[in-house]
């Protein structure tokens, strides 16, 4: 099998250690270069790593990438660093898979109103492809850039899109209620996140104003036809991973539960990552995993509930990543990722 | 201050563990018998006693409470076992503070449709009070039997009274999304709550299906004049207590935060355990006492969304049912329940 | 009963949490001031104090505490800061005890040894008592500077206390092996606190270096009346509080477990926190309490095994600190620490 | 590459579960047969399964597995139902890995001490290899009958073996303090791994009497070439896996740091599964993986200290089982264990 040579950008985070873990047993890449500000061992970085991989981090500098034959780079750089870093390695012709938020929204004023910062890359922008393989699948093979979907958005657009392409439920009724292990908040030391403060406890953030939120509508709205509006609310769970979403939303006629589950068994045939499941799901089923479990039930009153469940780090961000740059390179698609 | 002698039916749950350790501080109780099967002794069964109460657990019998001069009896049995047990009290003239869901459902039908089995106990049952002091505050005092609230209820309930009192929201439209610790599934070890199988992990359960729906809509419907319906989801969470609430509604009328507040505000004025907060509430800020923290916001698309948080073994079960008693038996509200 | 006016310093870590919830309820305290450096709300820095105490942090002034009647003052500071800010209240007659390391070691030379900086107060560690009641009892009466013990030498010394006495073991033979919640690391968030780092992991640190080394081994040398050096080694365990030492000693000829337990009874008589205990204690025993378990073991080949159990905030923080108070105010010793 | 049949037997609990998510792996084995009293689909009994192997369990039937091509078993049952299962596979050519205790003492009188009843398999037992790859690792090619080891033996044991084999210790010295993740007691359901019981907590169990002791005592004694009695405490921490050991020995000369790393680093040397660590290890950079992590330390007072930390299921259990498979069957050792 041939090797694509491949670089990670930023290399001290959760989702470049779980985008490590899953690359070391991809036949089809070899790691050329890890970059990170901490000139530190990858290894000192991600103690798991230790007999595996033993290598010094180094500066970014996008013209090293190409003298070491480095096609393809995963950027696990922050929102905004994003951006800086990923057009010269455009220009020297890498393609990139963005772990980022900085190219996931197609409308720049759209990023602006929740990031609170101007898109500093709109050349680029116009042309990045959403990479949720299971919805834009057949633009992914020929993209240069993908914008890797959010933890979050995925659950919910996942969860929906059948009833939502289908328009088999009222549009204006969905609440995506999302609950999720703490890693998703990133490696970086915050009192919210200090062991003491989160464990043994609960609680909602960002009520109606996370920056997934329009992440979730643009792809929904994709799949309507017509501009979708969603009420989401995050929650921080004690657990290290796992996001759970349960969906709620109106019908808008009697739905039976076999109907249900023969449309969506009908709209994700031969998707690999995705299971219909016959009980709700604990996110613990997906731990580790690239699988994105969706349970459905309608409930008295006539209305739906909706529950998916998946790894955050891996489905949410390294694995479907990893999902993205086979198609782009031409590897079956759960290469590395049925471990 | 005068002590009154009780008796605690069902020594070695949870919720008797939690009793305990509340009237240990009450100055205006004497712990008079705790019944068990388990012939042992009660700091054999809570360690956290062992110092402070070691005495031996004796089997149930009406007329030996009676002997020992109880006034009022504590059922922390389980459902079904609670209304065997609690009418030989009654007829011996011990008031009885219930916390097992056996006289909550005011209709026998709708107890036989949701809890499987027919209600036996209808003459207490008529004249059993719902103990939620916020609610049904001037009935207490007088009541003979209390049906001590649900965990998850109470969150549901003293989350939407003012507005549902109020007609402020679309009574069709409510959703309740509730997150609670492993402690609210009782102490019988089963899977479910087996370490490594909950631990990291999180799932929905009892889908539209779960028992404390019709409690929930017994109470709103009171408020409200007509028949509630709500769609009602509890999860399970890696952690010991704590229940969140994450309620969702659609106003009638356009509603600004501030009369929103102002609205809740008026409505608790001069509860004592009612905290409403500018800040979404943690779980944590309410663990080991009887406050129910309320936090409000209006979202996107004219929602609103409200949040609940409680300790479940407390305000949720053992130190809302002393509310109840300190209001029974004419003690100050708060005694023993600001630890 | 006589009010006094106390103040905490240094508002915003764990300890001085721990604190505020135990003097609410001590009916002989009036709570005066609390300092930090964060001019905030006392109950925003602690949510669960919302409706229980809502004041300001003041920033530290030696002459306003005075002004205020302050007679007591309990420093919450970290070390290094705490013996910069008792001075000047010794020197105003307010008697102090402090929770920080500072006046815990004798000898100056030990203390810039083991906390790499010079002893800015010799002054006042000449007179300062090592508040552990159990074993310096007599002398807190009196005392105007307490040094709060430390949370892991609590559980060592009280462990072996009557056997180093009573010269039982070879005092060269002696294993500590502690394991504590994260809360013993303190407030500030640092990586090895993250709740992704330590959580689901059990790690051991300061192996052979840890700071209460020398604590355990003043007051055991103190006890045997000849120097003492201990092996002790702390580990970090993922929960929010408690610390279990496991002790291994040589002992200098046999003991039966029947021996072993009339000496600790007969050391710790009337002693009211000090549980001897028949099974090997959890820390969730001892959760909130100031009580301290010791449970005793001799095994195979001769060695003896004794197990302690406490909460790290409460017992060995807060707790005790507020037995020393009730000691050197003449409060009952029991006073706000049987809630 | 050629497929070896294999069965497994006992496959509801969690070592089963691993197994499989590491033999689903492994390129030169085919999953024939697993067996379970509970006739369910696997994937129902381990949901992770789902997408992956969803296979009905099979009653266990030697002549069954024989028609199947079975020429490997891994026995995941519980010690005694093991040596009733496994002879019959013996008989039939069918070689077998035990994960159970039950051929891992070649003494019956010491298991029949320790395990409160007689060995019913004395033909076999005799033949038994203990599965220590590093330690007996010449003898696993042949074996017919692997006793797979304990997963807190492994700790104790690879921490000591150069010390004990080079006699730089005092074989009279030896601790071992252990602390272990909750998946170690089983998937039983029981009270003391319910979760609200074990979770915020740290215990010590089975003080001076754990049927570990003696596994670990018989391959030190190998070592030593002479008898060897240590003490050893597990500790039940709230965690789903990891097992970290703190050694403690008494050196027999002064030994420093390098003298110590050197004697490791050779005596480990090619053996790719342990890792000698600079720094002490968390049992999480061992999460899911076969490695075993030591760390070294001489300590004050002459002592040293020796961490050791691994994934209880993987390397305490299921890895290890297939480490011991790969030799067996002429497979490079770390085939499917480096995930």
């Amino acid at each position: 099998m041939r090797k694509v040579r491949i670089a990670i950008l930023g290399g001290s985070g959760y989702t470049a250690g779980e985008l490590l873990k899953i690359l070391l047993r991809h036949p089809g890449v070899e790691i050329a270069a890890i970059t990170s500000r901490q000139k530190e061992s990858i290894a000192d970085l991600h103690p798991f790593l230790y007999g595996r991989l033993e290598r010094m981090c180094e500066p970014f500098d996008p013209d090293a990438l190409v003298a070491q034959g480095v096609e393809a780079a995963f950027s696990c750089l922050p929102h905004g660093a994003s951006m800086e870093s990923i057009p010269p390695l455009l220009e020297r012709g890498i393609r990139v898979i963005d772990l980022s938020a900085d190219y996931r929204l197609r409308d720049p004023a759209v990023y602006e109103q929740w990031y609170k910062e101007p898109h500093h890359d709109l050349r680029n922008l116009e042309h990045a492809v959403y990479g949720l393989p299971e919805i834009y699948g057949d633009r992914i093979p020929q993209a240069r850039l993908i914008a890797n979907p959010g933890c979050y958005p995925q659950t919910a657009i996942l969860g929906l899109a059948p009833l939502v392409a289908e328009r088999w439920i009222d549009l204006t009724s969905i609440i995506i209620d999302s609950k999720s292990g703490v890693s998703g908040g990133g490696r970086t030391p915050k009192l919210t996140f200090h062991f003491p403060e989160c464990n043994e406890s609960v609680s909602a953030y960002g009520i109606g104003v996370h920056r997934h939120t329009p992440e979730i509508e643009q792809v929904l709205s994709d799949l309507a036809g017509q501009s979708v509006t969603v009420v989401f609310t995050p929650h921080l769970i004690p657990m290290d991973r796992g996001i759970l979403s349960t969906i709620y939303a109106v019908p808008t006629r009697p739905i039976t539960l076999s109907q249900l589950q023969e449309l969506y068994r009908s709209y994700y045939r031969e998707l690999p990552f995705i299971r219909l499941r016959q009980q709700p799901p604990a996110t613990k089923d997906t731990a580790h995993s690239n699988f994105l479990d969706i349970f459905l039930q309608p409930v008295r009153g006539g209305r739906l509930v909706i529950v998916t469940a998946e790894d955050n780090l891996v489905r949410g961000a390294s694995g479907v990543a990893v999902q993205n740059f086979n198609r782009m390179f031409g590897f079956a698609e759960t290469t590395a990722l049925l471990p």
